[in-house]
């Protein structure tokens, strides 16, 4: 290894978790990263050697891991964040967020919510998004300028939305979004059918062909509450799961969100149509929908990321607290104490998330050739103090607070704490005279 | 109010929750602080004019409001953090725990644990803790020393702990430590048997004595598991919690901490008794106990705490995020999604906290006369925007490491996020090589 390497930027001093299959933790480690992507990982000092000259990011005291993954959110309602806690889900949709929805989201307030999602993501460590929200190219914008990875839509739903009139509007932005960002690194367009209760089969047919006519991902909720269960048994004769089946809507581009009311025979479906399921687990319990059994689905071959949801269910953007909620739920709902266990959910925030999105082969893991996406945790904290096992320490003590420094495609986006590529304060200040004129 | 008036300290300019019954958000409010207590809370401008001369802490962007109240743990355990983590109760304690006990906690290393678990309480917020571990005397020392407010105790057990070969001697550690400390301003002693299973009838009731004797707190393990209800049932023929009440344990000074599986005919004792119940969903959750119905005791009139357990069954001792697991947990599992709401759930780790210990005529409210135990939490998080109702907030989005400033008694502990009276990196680092040795 005598031979000089030209690399951009090498993260040096921490531990590093590549979350390859079966990787070992890496001891005073080191990332190099080059023209955006991962070119070399391994002992510090080693790679130092290697590479002298090269641009140094100090992350001593700190993990080294690929960027989280979040599965599903609706990243404006950042703004109605708090506005309708302790409800129930009808009062909540139809009293707070829809008449909000109605009078007050527009291209300018959508862009607003969503770049304070994007700060409130990256600070969290979440590198890679996924936003199911209306005025999609708005978020595509927001998200490309401030240099986050992320997968947008233009939701689908058989009634009007805050941007299109009708369905086949949403189809035509669709298109229009697939065509504009088809080859864009940084942004992945889909496609999106609100849910199976709220898209007639038609459509849901329709918006399946537009994800296979132009291979991208279809969004859709799914067996989030008992309701919509009991809802499609009654009117269609089957689980909305079977339902979506039947009509062939199901296969590996899908993005089911939810997946809480699932039975065995449903568990079976997901399985064998290789399907992604984005579990939500705080959102679903503050809405007192239901535990999702995602242990059992794992077990059963089914592809599991996890998702925020949006704000206004949960309410912060911290894909970690997710994924520590995650597994002590489901020590208990299956009373046993080994199930989920630490390193399994963070492989779920971070390579298998990815894997869900179709985005296995450029992130999720710190490995040569892909996407540099990857954040440092910091370890010096008390909550931090000892650490016997890194795995362990994400999953059940660290905090997204802890997170220093990250970096999208090579970029440094956070740095001690602190946004970089965007006036976070304004967009703060902004946001507190559109909760004022809200709440007055 | 044109006398002039000397405090101490004038915590200013952030909004103050006094956590009394049916308090208002007091926007740009002030604390003033005089003799370690609570003189006079109101709009800052007011405060400020009665005192100009006096000292000021800046809390602007903050919520001010009283420190939170940590009713069950074993702080020592700090040290054994993320040490056995996923793995079933029994092999938990028997291959893992119980031999580090025997092995490793000394004295010294209970001091050092001890520290450690203090810094990270104060750090998040926490100004009066309870504490279940062997070496009282040494938690007490430990607490005096920092400032931190706490209840300690010598744990009995019918087999030999790291500190008392007998039943008997933890009796007499118990009265020492009872004597020491009956007129501390910070330390309340307590007596503790370690759960009805563990300790048998006539020690049980030797204990509710003692307690009855000192008039001081009895703390206990209780209804932990469906293991311990089975096997008390099945020897006792009755549950935990009838056992104890038909041996006369129970009672307004006892300190349950769990209740995880109770009947309603318990649920029904527990109140009857002014039980005060420590509820720890987080370790309930990890070892896979169970969740406690927490929302249907209090309906029932049952006093109810928040605790952390220790960090081998939590990882943190960072009660806010307690509480937020808390109430979406009893959302869930009522299947009402107004269950267990916000601003409960911050009663609980403040005002109803210091109920169940028995110290609510000396914290857990801001109000005029009390100890002042009070912490600021930032605002300025892109997490932390907007707030449209600060309860909602704390419950839902806030973090443990958002808290800024920590009084206890008046003095200040956390400044900036950072100890003032310790030295947390020295701690830091004894702690690791203790960890070291033990993984080595």
């Amino acid at each position: 290894m005598n031979e000089r390497t030209t690399w951009d930027t090498l993260v040096v001093g921490g531990t590093v978790l590549t979350m390859e299959p079966e990787c070992e933790p890496i001891p005073n480690g080191a990332v190099a990263v080059s023209d955006g992507r991962i070119a070399a990982v391994g002992p510090c000092e080693q790679l130092l050697e290697q590479a002298p000259t090269c641009e140094v990011l100090e992350a001593t005291d700190s993990l080294i891991l690929p960027g989280f993954v979040n599965t599903h959110s609706h990243l404006a309602m950042t703004l109605v964040r708090g506005y309708a806690d302790d409800l129930p889900l009808k009062e909540w949709l139809e009293k707070r967020i829809w008449p909000v929805e109605r009078q007050h989201m527009n291209r300018d307030t959508v862009r607003l919510g969503t770049e304070l999602a994007i700060a409130e993501q990256l600070l969290a460590g979440i590198t890679t998004t996924t936003d199911m929200y209306f005025f999609g190219d708005e978020v595509a914008a927001a998200l490309e300028t401030v240099g986050m990875r992320g997968m947008v839509t233009e939701p689908l739903i058989d009634f009007p939305t805050p941007r299109c009139a009708t369905p086949e509007e949403a189809m035509d932005k669709q298109r229009e979004l697939i065509e504009a960002y088809r080859d864009n690194p940084l942004i992945f367009p889909s496609i999106a059918a609100h849910s199976p209760y709220s898209v007639c089969a038609a459509n849901l047919v329709k918006e399946a062909e537009l994800a296979e006519e132009y291979d991208v991902p279809l969004q859709i909720h799914l067996s989030e509450t008992r309701w919509e269960v009991d809802q499609l048994i009654s009117e269609k004769g089957s689980s909305p799961i079977a339902y979506l089946a039947d009509l062939g809507v199901l296969g590996e581009r899908t993005i089911a969100a939810h997946c809480v009311h699932v039975s065995p025979a449903d568990i079976e479906i997901l399985a064998a149509n290789e399907v992604g399921v984005s579990h939500n687990p705080i959102s679903n319990l503050k809405l007192a929908s239901g535990v999702s059994p995602a242990a059992t689905m794992i077990e059963a071959g089914v592809k599991l990321g996890l998702g925020t949801d949006g704000t206004a269910s949960n309410n912060t953007l911290d894909l970690l607290r997710d994924a520590q909620l995650m597994t002590l739920l489901q020590k208990v709902i299956t009373g046993n104490a080994t199930a989920l266990p630490a390193r399994t959910a963070i492989e779920i925030i971070t390579r298998l998330g990815a894997h869900v999105l179709g985005l296995e082969d450029r992130v999720g893991t710190l490995s040569p050739g892909l996407e540099a996406d990857l954040i440092c945790i910091s370890t010096k904290g008390a909550h931090a103090t000892p650490i016997y096992d890194p795995f362990s320490h994400l999953a059940f003590a660290a905090r997204s607070a802890d997170v220093r420094h990250v970096l999208v495609a090579g970029k440094l986006l956070v740095r001690d704490r602190t946004m970089q590529t965007m006036d976070l304060e304004s967009i703060q200040a902004r946001t507190k005279e559109f909760a004022t004129s809200l709440a007055g």
